[in-house]
């Protein structure tokens, strides 16, 4: 993997980047979809490769419960078993087992919920973490080496250690031996994918939760393990503002030479935010899901598709739009659709929304450029 | 429209023909996809296209009431507001209003179920009949007239005549009185037709029930009418055998000269019995359905997508096709993304059972050139 950074703006820590990998070339600021099962959900890849999405995330945790490694292996990777060729990013499964110590996950590090175990995670320790599978309850073993050995199977073009999620709610004692833990992991997996780099390149995921000083250690950590670009992960706090206040104090201490990630975060907001503050790319499964819920992303904010106002609206879902689906249906007939609970309306609004994002990443590189962010 | 008849098999009553039509030929026999809604299931017009659908069935009872008349009227007819450049076919919307007092319509038709009435039919007369929307509860009336002027509206190359769906339990004299009134219904139909042909072409509908002699004055009657075509409706039997029975006995009095069309029924093993009977057109659900239950159509017979002998077979889903999900995805991934209950697996499935029938009916054309059926 090579990174070259073709603009700094004289505004902000945003930055023009191309990011070389060896199923092509990833422009950043860029957003990421989530295609957790190996498909963008209501999608297929010749369409998501048409619409121009050039990193896709594909999650470690449940492909290897379905289809499970050897299938995806013996397929010749993820890339082929996909039919994909543009690149891939997994991740390590960590952050799926560990919310299922702490219940939703999403809940967990926005502090929202209560701490439920449900029985699911069997052991952690030093070593790794024991789990049963929700799919047919055999025990799987996930470590800094397995998870690196999954994703070497996978083959997706950037891969990330195994680390440990520490929950919201803890002590500085138990967040500093989480810490040193994680980073410990983080090593090994790094040396696990050293053996075998097979191309793919390695970020370090950043923690430190929600202690400043150690998320500069984090970086200053990873930095010196020699990891390819760095992932930033963990719990930024309850609110965007609190994230944006970690992410403005930690991103002057991060490493420039290399890529960052900004994990599980890509809506609007958050992008408009984070750009600024030099984050280069950032994944989330938003858009594909704002489509199922009926929501169109546009420029003048989003839409509910099922409102009545669209009824006799024969025009593109959005003013100038290109996406396949504005280029061929209209307004009216997709919130026709959607009313009757067809399958299609779900595949045409994705369609759209991916095709928004990808076009409004485009769009802020182009103002980048000209210093305008 | 015309209608030609390019080989008469000397084997059967079987027969290859096209018909031409504002949107393009249809070659006969052929499998008509049903799209209830302006749409196939979790497929878009485009891909339909690509499939080679030659000609699609949609619901007139149900887009009367979503997205109603007034917005297909607006968008410039169905073909416009589906994005579809290729034949079209409506029904009455009879069958579903009858379905409504009598419970189940496929039930109905097969007296497997017992009658039962919902209340949403509030009156039927000489007139037509009334009912109440489920969707928002307003009452409509559909009679000869307004289901013609719908049908006007949405435009269809071929529409339906108004007619009445009897029940399978039924007495001789109610029998007789129900096919008087479904002709007067037709004849009404057609005059309504007439004023204003617009290019559409309109098939009556052939009943009698059970009752051989009544179908064969109906092919007699629909024919002095002046129909473009016939289509065959109502019972035709509890079981296949009877249904084969029936079209048997009735197809060598129906004029050869116009193409027919059997409503409803497009099963492999139906198609394989009737059309050598003389049947040309064929609407059915079941290609699509069957995919989103996971069952995939093959030469050899269909088989379950869930079946676990398929993780492994990195192979098109069926030897030798060339549909678009065979030629870019294998098995074993369309295999994992229904296991993983992901919507794209239903996209895919159906487009590989949509393209088995189109491909098929090619099939069973090439036979019927060479004397084969």
């Amino acid at each position: 993997m090579q990174f070259e950074v073709l603009h700094q703006s004289t505004r902000s820590r945003a930055r023009v980047g191309r990011i070389h990998t060896p199923h092509g070339v990833i422009d950043t600021p860029g957003f990421v979809a989530v295609g957790t099962n190996g498909t963008l959900k209501a999608l297929d890849s010749a369409t998501v490769s048409q619409i121009g999405l050039q990193l896709m995330f594909c999650n470690t945790y449940h492909l290897m419960l379905q289809p499970g490694r050897e299938v995806v292996r013996e397929a010749g990777g993820l890339h082929k078993f996909m039919a994909r060729d543009m690149p891939i990013i997994t991740d390590s499964g960590g952050f799926q087992v560990f919310s299922l110590a702490y219940g939703g996950v999403a809940d967990e590090l926005k502090s929202k919920g209560t701490k439920k175990t449900d029985g699911s995670v069997l052991k952690i320790n030093e070593d790794g973490v024991t789990f049963r599978s929700y799919r047919d309850g055999r025990k799987v073993l996930l470590t800094p080496e397995t998870s690196v050995q999954a994703q070497k199977d996978f083959g997706a073009d950037i891969i990330i250690p195994f680390d440990e999620l520490p929950p919201y709610h803890i002590d500085s004692e138990s967040l500093q031996e989480s810490f040193d833990r994680t980073h410990r992991w983080e090593k090994r997996s790094l040396e696990t994918h050293l053996k075998d780099p097979r191309g793919q390149a390695m970020y370090g995921v950043l923690h430190g939760g929600l202690d400043p000083s150690l998320r500069k250690k984090s970086a200053q950590i990873l930095t010196e393990n020699g990891f390819d670009g760095y992932a930033i992960g963990g719990s930024l706090g309850k609110t965007k503002p609190e994230m944006v206040e970690m992410l403005t104090t930690l991103m002057p201490h991060l490493d420039t030479e290399r890529p960052n990630h900004l994990l599980g975060i890509g809506d609007l907001e958050s992008l408009r935010q984070c750009i600024p503050l030099g984050i280069d790319t950032f994944d989330s499964a938003y858009p594909t899901k704002a489509a199922r819920h009926g929501m169109i992303l546009t420029k003048k904010g989003p839409y509910k598709l099922s409102s009545t106002r669209n009824r006799f609206t024969f025009e593109r879902l959005e003013e100038g739009c290109a996406c396949p689906t504005c280029n061929q249906y209209t307004l009216s007939y997709v919130h026709h659709l959607y009313k009757a609970k067809e399958l299609t309306a779900l595949t045409l609004a994705s369609i759209h929304n991916l095709y928004f994002m990808v076009n409004y990443m485009k769009e802020q590189r182009e103002k980048i450029s000209l210093n305008l962010v």
